[in-house]
């Protein structure tokens, strides 16, 4: 038996990070996931993000604690910001929501090239996707490159000789139906994952924006969304 | 009185970064110190950077925690690895020595980027430094003008066009002997500092490189390091 390469992927417990470690698990890798808690308003997102890594056979699932929340500017981690219900049609939003957190994924991903280079691993997924919502600036694919040339001047590989890192984002150019068909047709159980920014009993609230983008996603796949909503 | 412009300042507890907020706060800025608890074995060097920052009349003090310990690879945070005490003349070594945390200004600077963007502040400081000590990739030129790209595309700031960040590295190309004489005209007292990788009774041991370099970084100097060290 030859050995799988080792991949670090980020997992949130969401639709697009479970896709994505869905796509990777069923490729000639070994899952190394890595989730997040960092002062999220609800836990949820990591207890799917747990569940998720086990239904895909991941080899470690760890989770790291980031207090990103005392640095504020976030709806999602500052508890006197609302959340904003809707922004309206949300192929017009170009301003930022205020559920951003900033740069987080320059954080997470750099938290990943640090264990990466611990586990002599080469490849880091994220699951981010520039599409569907355009608000975040480090979803971006000039983002992920830029990042990927970075993390190589950082990394001790680079001196050592051990071979450069590479960023994959598989579906950072696929609409929502897109990797929720793809996430189909490989098995993978929605069920498992968490949209919502305001869950109501545990329940996603059907009402917020992510949640608006998820079922909008699986009407245009014409698939059902297996997840129970809140009334 | 105009208002100072905002700086964040990554600030160790070491003589580098303190030389750092010395020149900036010298400068026509208002310092928001930032440092991290990251599995250090002696909470000492935190203790002198909150230090640091009050003489430096800093606006602000935050310490982040961050569990990169966890993720292991380095005997700065690995209990099992032993710190090496000399690895014999400096100016010859080339390998990456084991206190070497993965990443960890990437993961630094990451931090900084996203106070910087609550606070609506473009400079961040940082005290690499290239020269004494070639076995940290991520203390390079490069690497320093690689992250400042890609923060700015990861940055909310990018999109709404409210200017970009700069990422500053003031001493990078400073000898330590230079360094010292630097702080030393601007009136910083090195007593506050703390360089040690294994100190003895809260002391520094006199041995391990990082004391070694920060003598030979005196004498060269011509000035009188006020540390008391363990005998």
């Amino acid at each position: 038996m030859t050995q799988k390469k080792k991949a670090v992927v980020l997992l949130s417990g969401g639709l697009d990070s479970g896709t994505v470690l869905s796509i990777v698990s069923n490729s000639d890798y070994e899952c190394y996931c890595l989730s997040f808690r960092y002062g999220q308003r609800h836990s949820i997102e990591l207890e799917k993000a747990a569940q998720i890594a086990k239904y895909c056979g991941a080899k470690q699932h760890r989770i790291i604690e980031i207090d990103i929340a005392q640095l504020g500017g976030s709806s999602l981690t500052d508890r006197s910001m609302e959340v904003p219900k809707s922004r309206g049609n949300l192929d017009e939003v170009n301003e930022i929501p205020n559920t951003y957190v900033p740069v987080r994924n320059l954080i997470f991903l750099s938290y990943a090239v640090a264990w990466a280079e611990v586990l002599d691993c080469k490849d880091i997924f994220i699951g981010v996707n520039c599409y569907d919502y355009s608000g975040y600036p480090d979803c971006r694919p000039e983002f992920i490159e830029s990042f990927q040339r970075c993390a190589n001047l950082a990394s001790a590989n680079a001196v050592t000789g051990k071979g450069e890192i590479a960023i994959h984002a598989p579906i950072i150019k696929m609409t929502k139906a897109e990797i929720i068909k793809k996430g189909s047709e490989l098995g993978f159980d929605y069920a498992l994952t968490h949209s919502c920014y305001d869950p109501i009993n545990a329940k996603p609230c059907g009402k917020c924006d992510s949640c608006q983008l998820r079922l909008k996603g699986f009407r245009e796949a014409g698939l059902i969304d297996p997840v129970e909503y809140a009334d």
